[in-house]
């Protein structure tokens, strides 16, 4: 599909007119065109930056439009997916000229009943032209000391209300579980009764302790995120001066523009928690599927990308999940490093045999559950080793029930969350 | 609906099971909850940080959900609004915080057939801890020296595909015409053919000429964008060092985060373009409504806010533009400077008599045309002219067609983009 230079794009488009006209409209709106012929659109100006309509893929049509229309039962929704071509000298390597131009006013076009953005093919340059991940699969695997399986991770729980030394207690009891991730919930941010200062000084002396002691080094992603990006600066600089290695980011709270800005001074890996990205996706006639929506994250620079998973407590669909970790794991042309995948929501273990068999049988990733491991009946620290042992049995193709025969606390996992499922 | 020191926000929710259920759920997942009870969520700590559902007003139901769910006909879509307090202690003062607490965790929610944020009411303090405006509608009126009517705008067009010499030539033009405001379409960032440097370059000597020969300043809004924070700072530094006063952003394509950084190092008002908005707001059961966003956005600077206008091109009906006029007018607590809205997309004069009679008979307000402009048959100063003569019968209170008949272009505008609503 990808031509030349130019920027190839492909919508869903939904109406109860002409597919024709609005994939022109596509077009021609997004490149030299207004709501009136212009004196000065010539024919060499549109040549060089004008975009054109390649090829249009009717679909089954819909009863239901997508935008509300309050339309007679029996009007017909036409679909179809539509590829556009954009020059790349209409455009330049600017990630936000890109989203305004072949995304963001493509939304407010009249006439479509829906439009979702499937697709995105862009020019190798653009991947020469960012960062990317600085760490990714690779970095992240190096930094854990974790090259054999998926790398385990937690998050602190309750969410939100801790006090630092509350979570420190809670950290010390995780780290000596074996577990080789922790995470600040997202949206524990640096709150007046636990700012980020306070959480790294009272975690990262338990983290540099164990590693003393074992050689093992924990990574706990603090959670810097700030609307103010020097704010944000400073957060990360303290994690880094005290030896942390990971932080997490609200990625759409903070914007891409702070996202990128943060990455290029960044010494941290970068777990990036996409929270608004549902509403962008969650019907299947609007906004953006995330195949687009990751491309843009990883030439910015994402190091570990939440993704949900098998059976998440979230709307999302298992197959959403699992094309979402086939998106990462397709390479993207020059890319230096690829962004891990973080399988997440909801999980606790169980769900690993299905996942190892749906994405690939692929041990890249990091598998981290929350609730699935602070509530085990055993406590945090057996949490941590249900999920070891879930994805052991998993690797060795025993069956979890059969495992857990010999693996307490796999057991009592299965005991308390599989029965949640059910 | 403010409770002290609380944040409290408006969702209105649709779903066929349990109302009550998911207006808790939001509560609960968004503070301290997770999929499964936790040891550590004492009383104590959800006193202090958990949100509390303060009210649910049940709405019509609906037939149609909005986000499908292949359930069969008949099925009930129960609706309510539902308030939601969120204790101030949880969040602090950071928006990013906000934004993830508050929107993006609530848009994952399982169990929602539709969901939008339709509220949002701030303590007093969230004002003072952003810089807001700082030029807004004063600032815009005394940068331009028009203060008995709306500025009267302009956009370069065709949108793409003019160098910096052919730009330069339109706005010769228009600056004679006694516009005061022009600005670069938002799609037209800094392309290889027409980089900022060489706009600033190409256009700074005829606004400064025409000053020094008229005393009148036209404001013109350079599209200083760039995913790349310093980029942009260095687009807007060599605006400012040029004698520029005023800037395009795309507000969503840079995101929040390189917006504030922006504004608090910005010497130019700054014009927020929102394309990529309507698919957050244009299906009336999802995303979010315009007064919930615009509250973040003037918080964080925007001078003046592009809110479309009457009969529109886009697919914006003419409430929703009175409705957004309207969220922009009414006082943030403790505000000091007022964003100006931005009348747009469509417009030619013609909008004038209804969009003055709707918006409360204010003339605070930037009416910006694009088209309605440059394509006028007597050329872009002709289209000016027409545009002020709009304004100037509106302001006398007299019918376009009778102002028209002694006033040419206003004429010629009549007969040209009349004829296109009709």
């Amino acid at each position: 599909m990808k031509v030349s230079n130019d920027i190839v794009m492909t919508y869903l488009v939904e109406t109860d007119g002409s597919l024709t006209d609005l994939a022109t409209k596509i077009a021609s709106d997004q490149s030299t065109g207004t709501f009136v012929p212009l004196p000065g659109e010539t024919p060499e100006l549109k040549a060089r930056v004008a975009a054109k309509v390649l090829e249009m893929r009717e679909l089954a049509s819909a009863s239901v439009p997508s935008f509300p229309q309050g339309k007679p039962a029996g009007t017909v929704y036409k679909r179809a997916e539509v590829d556009i071509a954009f020059p790349f000298e209409a455009i330049g390597y600017d990630l936000a000229a890109l989203m305004t131009i072949v995304v963001g006013g493509v939304y407010s076009i009249r006439g479509f009943t829906g439009i979702r953005v499937v697709g995105m093919a862009l020019p190798d340059g653009f991947t020469r032209a960012y960062p990317g991940p600085q760490f990714g699969v690779r970095g992240s695997r190096a930094l854990t000391g974790v090259f054999d399986r998926p790398l385990i991770g937690t998050i602190i729980k309750p969410a939100l209300g801790l006090r630092p030394h509350e979570t420190a207690e809670i950290v010390k009891e995780l780290i000596e579980s074996g577990v080789d991730f922790i995470k600040d919930d997202e949206k524990l941010c640096s709150p007046p009764y636990s700012s980020v200062k306070d959480r790294v000084k009272a975690i990262m002396p338990l983290i540099k302790d164990h590693e003393q002691k074992t050689g093992k080094k924990v990574m706990y992603a603090f959670n810097i995120n700030h609307i103010d990006l020097d704010e944000m600066m400073r957060n990360h600089d303290i994690v880094a001066a005290e030896g942390g290695n990971a932080a997490v980011i609200n990625i759409n709270s903070i914007g891409q523009g702070a996202f990128l800005a943060l990455r290029k001074r960044s010494q941290l890996a970068l777990h990036a928690h996409r929270n608004g990205w549902d509403i962008l996706t969650r019907h299947p006639g609007l906004g953006m599927s995330f195949s687009v929506y990751q491309q843009f994250w990883r030439l910015l620079g994402v190091d570990q990308f939440q993704i949900n998973g098998i059976a998440s407590k979230y709307w999302e669909p298992d197959d959403s999940f699992v094309a979402s970790f086939h998106d990462l794991t397709e390479t993207m042309a020059s890319e230096r490093e690829q962004p891990m995948p973080v399988v997440c929501s909801g999980q606790w273990g169980g769900q690993a045999p299905e996942t190892y068999a749906r994405t690939g049988q692929t041990l890249d990733h990091l598998y981290l559950c929350g609730g699935g491991v602070v509530s085990h009946p055993g406590g945090p620290a057996a949490g941590v080793r249900a999920v070891q042992q879930a994805w052991q049995a998993t690797r060795e193709g025993i069956g979890l029930d059969e495992y857990a025969k010999t693996h307490r606390e796999l057991r009592e996992a299965l005991d308390k969350f599989g029965a949640l499922g059910e």
